[in-house]
Order: structure tokens, then C-alpha cells, then sequence
């Protein structure tokens, strides 16, 4: 890999965190954290590691890079009251509500245009509302240090973070040499991105060393991400366009019809996969998707027999096991590697290596759910 | 082993069921099926194995052989409203109310007194109001047979159930030597009542071949258990005839104060272990004392996947295992031999061998609760 002495000065930004937005993308499903979540309960807005909910976190995060006017939300109407609640502290405009969820390239888009109107030089860094990342220092570094490349408008900027196991829940981001180094680290020019692996594909890509996670973190100017989705998804760019007119004349339901007809297309697929001007900067800080109920063994720190317990729990010999009450006693004897959450909605019992199987349990359970209420 | 010719001639009994009272015994905590089961909701009155409880099924079985108005239920004023709800056709005073449990000794003694003073002649036969019993056919025989023999009132009478498998969860009978076979079954001396073994003595047990679990069943005349009690219970024997003026005039209180004295003792230790005239009739029927969640594996016909579930339940890839719930939906994903059980009072996840610890759970839950209350 080709090195350069002092590259970041390549990129001239003179104020440019005085132009960042943050995007904190809250739509999904609540699947995978059955019987927690529900559909009008998703991941963001859960406890799960601690007292304060996912989405609170990634906002308490970012007030060290921006104030709090300029921290943006894009959810859906369902889960508008919620965030509204547990963030009484942004601003009531800055709640940016999708007609629908079509998947992280429309839903980006429309925060860009949304950004765009109030100010022609915005940085977007967008950012999801779930993950875990304990290192609020390193990752604000890693996130001005974006800023700063992103501002010059020739790049979009992703965040990649250095495997230490052979997952198989992510994605990857194959660097292909150092397009410049400076103190703060690396910046790589993107060969490919990956789906995810399965394990002896993901054990290859550790061992390789080029391979990164995809951490789902972008940094671009709005300007910059627009003219790439003119290029590479010019019917959504189009429609952005229209979206961006209904907006100026506070047309809601002509955006509903709009987003209507989008075409669900991740980012990913949509842009990054295909867009010559794409930068990673590694992410030296801990991270995690909290992606199931078991990588809270990961993220949490396990007790003395390896579990992690939350809630009103009594453990006979019990080990590597999370056991998560959100009100019900749960009680466990000789078990181990399991999964084990009660709340209103249900009782979860998983073996916790098969806790990626839980969205089919929400599914069938929303299923029984529409067949009791018809 | 002598057997004999046509030996239960020996007991002349010219119409003993005229004279028989089944006194079912109802006391106990509600310990080894908690979630479901509490101090106020006790096995007999769960619906552990269908949609009748055990206390229920144990009525029902007993209708072939008594009339509803000789079928007394002995139990702790706590469950009392319960039971006569399940058992509306019981009469009212049918049900003998314990001031406090003092194991199966006096819970036996206070019902002969209770029977003695309307009918001196009474046999009693006594049962646990939890155990299971499909072939009622059978079980019906058997206590006719064992009425006939304690009529003559020369004998207590204990029914042995041959054991299938090194079982640690009950008691066993040691039989001596045939005391009398006819073509209704044997008939056995006792040798010495044994406590629950570990799995090697049990397994040596099943191989001896004269070792009989103890069901808890016995069939007596009334003046023949109270004559064994003057005779090995001196101390209780005096207090049951306490208890029986006391009866006379409806002194509950004096009842309750005696009851407070009385040395908790179970009716084997104090006295089946010590008479001479004890004898055991082999009950060849199915039998299941369902002493722990467990075993419902065995009592109940498990799906192809080797599971018993009941209630509101969802298994991705679950087996060998007791899923129950009460009310809300438990979904199981890539799990085996355990007990998952869930209930207003809490849930449990169990290994099913450890099943016999839910005590301590219940105790913990209860101590918990406590704590919360105080």
C-alpha cells in the first residue's frame, strides 16, 4: 500500500464541523429483539444496554461534534411520539418523519434534500440510531476527521472498522490501498463492498487483513451525495427533486405518494457499490450492531458465570446466558448458552446461537397476533 | 415366595363398600410447579395434564367406586374456596379443613376421627388429589380388592406400583413374601419401607424385583388406624381424641390450638414403618405421582419432536421439552430438554433433569416477593 506524508491537508476545509448535520437514521423493524421490540416499539427505543435507550445514547454521542439543533432524526410516523419522548431535547423540526420506510438510499436522500434547503453547504454524517459504541472520544475524532474530508465535496466518506472476529452479521468493506495517512490514521479507497459473509468466508476476510466492517456510517457533503445519486440512481434522484418541491410548499401527502412509488434500495447497493469517489476511514473505536439478543454477551459485561441479566432474575447455576426481564420474575436452573427474555408481548427461550432466528418468531407472533384480533 | 390358595376368602366382607369413604389429601405447598403454582394455588388445582385439574381427575376416578357423598377432600383453609369450586358437586361438608399442614399422619388421623364419629365401621382409603392414573379401570379393581382386605379390619393396607425405571423421586416398598394371592393379584407382607434412593441404589432396586413404589395410597378401617396410631403414635393418638370432642361440640378453636401442638410426621415414618399388620396389594395400573414439570415428558404423549406443549406457544427447532404456558405467548428457538413455563406469577427456563430445584426457585420467588411487600 502506497503511503503520503500529511494528506489530510489535501482536503481544505476551514469551518466545516460550522456546516454538519448529523442524521440519525430510526426506521426499521422491531424484529430481532422480540419480544422486547414490536413493530411500534423497534430496537432504537429500547434499554438494552443500561438505562438509557439506544437511540439516547447515539444522541448523547454526537453532542461532543454538534449542537443539538443540528442533530436530525428520519423514523416513522409510528415511532414519532416515542423519539419525540425520549429526546425532549431536540428540536420538534428536526424529527424528519418518512411517509414510509424504503430501505437507507431514500431515506438518505430525503434528509439531504430536507438538509439542503437550509443550507447549500451542509455535511451529512448519517449515522444509525442502534449501535453501540463506548469510545465517545475516539469515534468523534473518527467523525471530525470525516468531516474534514468529506467538506472538500470530491468524496463519500465511510466509516470501517477492523474485524477481530470472523462475523457473520455484517457487511464488509474490502480497502484497496491508502489513498493518504496522517496522525489521525488511514484513509482507503474502497475495492468492493460485501454482503454478508458466511463463516469461512468471514474467518478469510480476518485473516486477509483488507477487509473491514461496515459500520452503516457515512460522511458527505449533501451537495456531493446527490450528484452521486443523480449518476448511479437517477429515477430516486428525480423523485428527490419532486420531494424537495413538495417540501417548499409543505405538500405532505404529494410526499407520501412519492415515497410510495420509491424503489427500496439500500445505499449500499444503490450508490456506495457503484460511486468511483468512495473514501473509508478506519474507525478505531469499539463497535458493535448489537444485532441480537447475544451479542449482548459482547457488548455488556458478563458476570462471573457469563451472563448478562437485566431486570428481576434468579439464577440457579446458570452460564453464558442472557436473561432480560422487563417486569416478570424469570427464573433459570442449569442452563447455558440461552436467550431468555420475558416482557408484556412474550417469553423468548433461544439457544444464543440461533438468536438471528427471532425476527421469524416476531413475524409468526405478529401473524397469531392479526389472527386473533380478526 | 409361599403363595396361597384363593387367600383373600380370608377376609370375609359382606359388603364393604357400603362402608367405604375416599379421603382425598389435598394439603401441601405449591411448590415444584411454580410459575404456576403458588402457596395459594397448589398442584391439585392446576390443569397440569388437560382441562381438568389434578384434584378434578382424582374426584372423577374415584366416582366408579363411592358415591360423591362418601368422597371427603382434606386440605388448608387457604384452598378451601378453590376446591369448592373445582368440586361444586362435592357436598359442603365434605371438605375436611387442617387448621395447619402437620404432614400426612394427622392430616390421616383427623380424617378417620372426622369419619369414626358417623360411621364406626368406616374404611378409608386414602389418596393423594395429584397423582395420575389414566387406566381407571384398573386403579378401580385395585382399591375394591384393597377394601376387601381391610375390611376385616386386621390390616393397614398399602398399594406398591412395580417399578419401570431407576426412579429417584419416590419411595419404595421392600415386600417380604406373598401373604395371599388370588386372581385379582398378589398380596405382600411388607418388609421395610425405604426413602427416596440415589440412582444407583434405585437402579439396583428394579433389578431386585421386590421393590415396589410407595404411591402414597392406603386402604384401612378406621379403628384399625387408630389403633395402630395408640399403639406406634401415642402422642398424636391422644390428641386426635381431643380433637374428636372437640368436633363433638365445634370447638374449631381448641382444633386449631391442638393442631398447632401435633409433631409434624408422615404417616410411613410414624406408622407404616413400625405396624406389623401392614400389608401391600400390587396396583397394576399406570402411575405417576407428576412430582416435577418433567415428568409430564412421561405422562403426557409428546409430539414428534419429543415436546409436550400447552397454551399460547411458538417451537423453531425445540425438543424433549415442556413448553407451557398460562396466558401469554413463549416462543422457543434451537433449544432442548428443557422446561420453559410461563404464568402470571413468573417464568421459569429449567434443564429438565434439574426440575426437582424449583422448589428452591419458589422459595426464592416467594422470599422476593416478601421483601418487595415489606
Amino acid at each position: 500500500m502506497k503511503k503520503m506524508n500529511n494528506p489530510d491537508s489535501r482536503f481544505p476545509t476551514p469551518d466545516p464541523l460550522s456546516h454538519t448535520y448529523c442524521v440519525i437514521m430510526a426506521g426499521g423493524k422491531g424484529e430481532r429483539f422480540w419480544p422486547l421490540s414490536t413493530n411500534s416499539l423497534s430496537k432504537p427505543f429500547l434499554k438494552l444496554i443500561g438505562g438509557r435507550t439506544m437511540i439516547q445514547l447515539t444522541v448523547e454521542r454526537l453532542l461532543g461534534i454538534v449542537p443539538k439543533e443540528r442533530i436530525f432524526v428520519v423514523l416513522g410516523e409510528t415511532h414519532l411520539a416515542i423519539a419525540r419522548d425520549q429526546l425532549p431535547d431536540l428540536p420538534a423540526g428536526n424529527f424528519i418523519v418518512e411517509p414510509e420506510g424504503r430501505d437507507t438510499a431514500p431515506c438518505i436522500g430525503y434528509a439531504a434534500i430536507w438538509l439542503l434547503r437550509s443550507d447549500p453547504e451542509a455535511v451529512m454524517v448519517v449515522l444509525p440510531a442502534d449501535h453501540h459504541i463506548p469510545d465517545v472520544d475516539r469515534f468523534s475524532k473518527t467523525v471530525v476527521r470525516g468531516v474534514g474530508i468529506a467538506a472538500s465535496g470530491n468524496y463519500l466518506v465511510t466509516i470501517g472498522i477492523k474485524p477481530v472476529r470472523p462475523e457473520t452479521g455484517y457487511g464488509y468493506i474490502k480497502a484497496h490501498e491508502a489513498f493518504s495517512s496522517s496522525k489521525d490514521g488511514f484513509c482507503f479507497k474502497v475495492e468492493t463492498f460485501v454482503e454478508k459473509p458466511d463463516f469461512n468466508r468471514a474467518a478469510a476476510y480476518l485473516e486477509e487483513g483488507t477487509y473491514y466492517w461496515n459500520a452503516g456510517m457515512f460522511i458527505w457533503r449533501v451537495d456531493t451525495v446527490l450528484l452521486g445519486m443523480e449518476r448511479h440512481m437517477p429515477e430516486l434522484y428525480v423523485n428527490l427533486l419532486k420531494i424537495g418541491d413538495a417540501l417548499a410548499v409543505g405538500d405532505k401527502r404529494h410526499i407520501s405518494e412519492i415515497f410510495h412509488g420509491l424503489t427500496k434500495k439500500s445505499i449500499d447497493y444503490g450508490l456506495m457499490e457503484r460511486a468511483e469517489n468512495v473514501l473509508m476511514i478506519l474507525g478505531e473505536f469499539r463497535w458493535d450492531d448489537v444485532g441480537t439478543w447475544s451479542s449482548l454477551l459482547r457488548v455488556m459485561e458478563p458476570d462471573d458465570n457469563g451472563n448478562y441479566t437485566s431486570g428481576d432474575t434468579i439464577c440457579l447455576d446458570a452460564k453464558d446466558s442472557v436473561i432480560y426481564s422487563d417486569g416478570t420474575l424469570v427464573a433459570s436452573i442449569g442452563i447455558s448458552d440461552l436467550v431468555i427474555v420475558a416482557s408484556k408481548n412474550g417469553v423468548l427461550v433461544c439457544d444464543a446461537d440461533h438468536a438471528q432466528e427471532v425476527r421469524e418468531i416476531a413475524r409468526l407472533a405478529e401473524e397469531k397476533q392479526g389472527r386473533t384480533k380478526a
